[in-house]
């Protein structure tokens, strides 16, 4: 993990991606490379720091575009962006352009391509697509001051929250190709999905917790709860926890009726969706980008980290059946393999 | 084709997608079956009507809510509406939903899954996503008046025209199964971003006469360079004209190194994005959509199209090299195959 952080790091100091030291201390502080390591830990190192260091393109980018900045309530102007670095991405060969984001990703869009194939790199490129599509989808709530309902918040979190593009580069870090027959098989893709929104309501979990000490409310699984249901920050937080339990629940139980038939490559890929559940909770319950004194401000979370976290013994049940979600409910309709 | 247009206009009348007589006729108006036929003249019928179906679905969306009504300048509405409907395209199974583009659109995610695997439609549901990315970007324009240049343009129009969505249809109307390994090659990407291209081209040489005739203009080829370069109409027009056909004619020479080595299906997919060059034209000029008395107004094509249609002899030459930009370039590199 070191390796591959030094090398991960001197590519975002080549690539123009952070122009002064105090954009690269906030690259730095996210610890891409222990976050990724993370979710793929059996990963060949000569490919995985390409995946960290797209890692830490997609913090750069989601900070300086995303959620804050000109971009974050200007959906025209993202949806131009988005356009344009999605392009960059995808254009095999030399690339002019102006855009340092959209360099340094043309520039990890070619690495990518000399470790690994077209079928592998093209995965990743609708996987890009998808998440700045969820991402366009929320800057576009924020700027109508829209606050979506629970189904539609979930179907917009799953593609926003970037899960999509970082669970796409598993096969790329660990030189795998998933036949698309397994891959794109409906089973395949609820499993995908689940441990995208699974990591992804940990992380509204986490921001929560941080943006309310900050005052700020935004899209979040807890705020629209409250919205939905009229529900009192305590209760709303509970349903959530029970909604993302049950998802695991399901998440387990369907991986493990998959598994004994799956190819190799394919069993790699599972169990670096369930590595990458329980690494983004370990790295996001320290790393210095959330829980210290660089980027969005003081946290409450950091105080509250014990050096051996606790576990659940079970998950919590909620009032709520996720099989009455439209979007979801699938997921626990047997999905074929 | 009559069958098949029979068919698909019933599914249309079962799905509530038109609910009243005036945008049945809009949609009849839009001769799909005929459309697609050209595309895929070796088509199984049993899927081909399938096929149709998303055509007719395509074209009453685009215009109520993409390119005419409250959507079409209204980027954040429209994301929130893209996401909901692609939703809806890929949740298999039963959905409760109250919009009724969003609950067409799933039923014939239905049909598809059933009479294609599950890569087809998952890459389907790619080309979808990206179309309606394309144009969300369009929206974002027009709503903040920017005129794109050349480049930005093509990038944007490549994939807001619907042409990526069409194509991907052709495995499943042939009911055939390009193997990934030659489907995610550049050569093959290359080859249907072309063929999107020229067609997306074509479409706004027919749109240019029609919205001149109407004192409208938008975002198109020709506007584009007439704003870029500071050309005049007539120029721009000729540039616009020169700039598709050296696309077309980097299309067929590349096509023609691919096709020795192709497998059948995929020989299948290469001659059929040829058809649908050919039958978007030949479509364009004489259906009801763009030439009658339906739809945006009088037109000043029709009168002019002969039973024969004139053909170019040769390429018309441009003062424009395409191989300068930047979005399109690579398709002259060889791209692997």
């Amino acid at each position: 993990m070191d390796d591959v952080e030094r090398r991960a790091l001197a590519w975002v100091d080549a690539s123009g991606l952070c122009p002064d030291e105090a954009s690269r201390a906030v690259a730095v502080a996210s610890n891409s490379a222990e976050f990724y390591a993370r979710f793929a830990p059996a990963a060949d190192p000569e490919r995985l720091w390409v995946a960290a260091c797209w890692v830490y393109w997609g913090f750069v980018f989601d900070d300086a575009r995303c959620d804050e900045g000109p971009f974050a309530a200007d959906p025209a102007a993202f949806a131009a962006l988005a356009g344009s670095v999605q392009r960059a991405l995808e254009v095999p060969g030399p690339l002019r352009t102006g855009d340092r984001y959209a360099a340094a990703l043309h520039d990890l869009g070619e690495h990518m391509r000399a470790c690994a194939g077209p079928v592998q790199c093209r995965r990743f490129h609708h996987a890009h697509r998808a998440w700045l599509g969820g991402v366009q989808w929320q800057i576009g709530n924020r700027a109508a001051g829209r606050m979506p309902d629970l189904d539609e918040y979930l179907a917009m979190r799953l593609h926003a929250a970037g899960g999509e593009p970082t669970y796409a580069l598993l096969e790329i870090a660990n030189g795998i190709d998933v036949p698309a027959a397994e891959m794109d098989s409906p089973a395949v893709l609820a499993l995908t999905e689940m441990a995208m929104l699974v990591a992804s309501l940990d992380n509204d979990r986490h921001s929560y917790a941080r943006e309310t000490g900050l005052g700020q409310t935004g899209q979040n699984i807890v705020t629209v709860l409250m919205a939905q249901d009229g529900l009192a920050p305590g209760r709303a937080l509970r349903e959530a926890i029970a909604l993302r339990d049950a998802i695991l629940d399901r998440f387990l139980a369907l991986r493990a009726e998959i598994l004994p038939r799956a190819g190799a490559a394919l069993r790699r890929y599972l169990e670096d969706l369930g590595h990458g559940i329980r690494g983004n909770i370990e790295w996001g319950l320290r790393v210095p980008r959330y829980a210290g004194p660089v980027g969005a401000g003081p946290s409450p979370v950091r105080a509250r980290v014990p050096a051996q976290l606790p576990w659940a013994r079970r998950p919590l049940r909620g009032g709520r059946d996720p099989r009455r979600l439209p979007s979801i409910a699938w997921w626990w309709r047997d999905p074929a393999f």
